[in-house]
């Protein structure tokens, strides 16, 4: 087991489309905020607003960084989000291939 | 960190089409099960049933509620849903923005 | 809750196309290594290779398994897959439909 794995995260983060997916995840990878980030473009998003049940079509952005690194760019996501309430949410690794789990070291910066 | 997150679930649902996933995610959503439901469409999945490798279209649906949800949000997808054996599974949260942690919260019912 | 659900992982994998995607998950779920597959046909992956930010059409895999499996699986699929480094990371479960969970130990092999 690669127990380096457990500090690495996925964050998850919707956004309203594909153009705005792109312009977040190339910026967060620019400042080595994230190693890789993969882009769904297209999906359909249920929720609840202000008591109404919503449908609206979202992109959905499975981002892959330090878990260190949360914190920061949870508030540079936020700066760059279109939404007051932006869906920025994390998931710590159990495990992963060891020069995957070194590359995402490598690209990213360290937080201290 | 936001240790209220912890108590957040990812949950994955694998559905026939998009018309199921839908009619799911506006009822658990509806009935405060969960705070949202993304939807990607169309998947392909491989899977093994009774000694055959199967190769079928479906839809994903990605949601996120309360942990202390996931017993009655899984037997309320189980009623709804269509096949005989669903993927219903979760995963905790690690960690997330406070805005959207507390909305996921807000927009819920409690377990009790 | 299930308990046993916390022995089985979700193991998230990129590959350049659709096709090979297929192949890997036709060849995990026959050898037992996997008990489904959903493959998201279409992604963009943005990530940084040599110093540049590269955005680049990918296919993503959401494997379930064994968490016993995961080094097994990661073997075989750095066996089949086109890259030299590729993302194979796992994030085992919290919780899971019984039905569900008992037959993803029904279809897959013990490692030992």
């Amino acid at each position: 087991m690669n127990t380096a794995a457990q500090n690495v995260m996925v964050v998850l983060v919707t956004v309203p489309n594909a153009e705005e997916a792109s312009r977040i995840a190339k910026t967060v990878v620019q400042e080595k905020l994230a190693a890789c980030v993969n882009i769904v473009p297209q999906i359909r998003s249920v929720y609840s607003w202000k008591g109404e049940v919503c449908d609206d079509p979202e992109s959905l952005m499975i981002i892959k960084t330090r878990a260190e690194l949360f914190g920061a760019i949870r508030d540079r996501i936020k700066e760059l989000h279109s939404y007051e309430v932006p869906e920025i949410i994390g998931v710590r690794l159990s495990d992963g291939i060891d020069g995957y789990i070194s590359w995402v070291f490598e690209v990213t910066r360290s937080s201290s």
